[in-house]
């Protein structure tokens, strides 16, 4: 485990040499403090043809639905944060199946790494995250009550490829 | 822009209510330091089928080549921090031609995203990060000289698929 980050003293934005961009730099010590732009990783889950949402129990968005998705972890690779999601919110054992598609939200400074994959095993379980979980056929998607415009946007890409043995991600519509 | 992180008190790890991993917390203000994977971007820069490689003039590995690639910025998306990188390591203009591989440095939390990409105009110059540049036929480049094992994995990547319209995204061999 690296050392705490020494930020105790006084804290300007400056670009530091031979940098493009402003930092967070810490006058006493010169710690440059680097942020950079966070990694979601989550899947859209089917079995036997439909698709996995768990509503929503924590801020933002409670009571929305969402797929099994969160921000990936230090030392991990996305497929195993993806599967490490499905299995925290839904206590879903699933198989990845390609690369669904690369999102950006610039503004939130988040890059969504979303994969295709199945359920190993009917029996799901909703985690803290999730008030429960429902397998929807595509048609009776709730679409009005999605927590966010990536949940819209993976579902829809999923739809588009699903018969796409060799995917190429999307993006952003 | 959001205001500097608190961490002016002593730095302890532990594990948030509702939370599954050990973070920083600050004890006095109770700040929690959340650190996430760094997402890297970079591209395959071709020119009438020649590699267009950088011999890095800054650590780690200097005087060793590799392509243009370089951590993603806030608020930037991928595809916009590949083409960043070109122009400010070898004055590249690019154009991108799909997603080529995903790797992942898990011991370094370093997520790659690498394009495929050409070169617009053939006019290039080393930025302050090259020492200098050069186009290389496939059978020439430098193999015993490049920087990094990411380097290897994404020239091999773009040889076994540029005759590929449609990428699937290659991952670490």
């Amino acid at each position: 485990m690296s050392p705490p980050p020494r930020l105790q003293g006084p804290v300007h934005l400056r670009v530091p040499e031979g940098d493009t961009h402003e930092r967070k730099v810490c006058l006493d010590c010169h710690h440059i403090c680097y942020e950079n732009p966070r990694i979601i990783v989550g899947s859209v889950v089917t079995y036997e043809g439909r698709l996995l949402l768990c509503r929503r129990a924590i801020p933002p968005r409670i009571g929305f639905w969402t797929m099994p998705a969160g921000f990936l972890e230090l030392q991990e690779t996305p497929e195993d944060g993806a599967k490490r999601e499905a299995l925290e919110e839904a206590g879903a054992r699933i198989e990845l199946d390609g690369l669904l598609a690369v999102y950006t939200l610039a503004e939130r400074s988040q890059v969504h790494l979303m994969y295709r994959a199945t359920l190993l095993d009917p029996q799901v379980s909703p985690g803290i995250e999730s008030q429960s979980l429902e397998f929807f056929s595509y048609e009776d998607v709730p679409w009005d009550e999605l927590a966010f415009p990536s949940v819209h946007w993976a579902l829809k890409d999923w739809f588009e490829t699903k018969s796409e043995k060799h995917l190429t991600p999307r993006r952003n519509p």
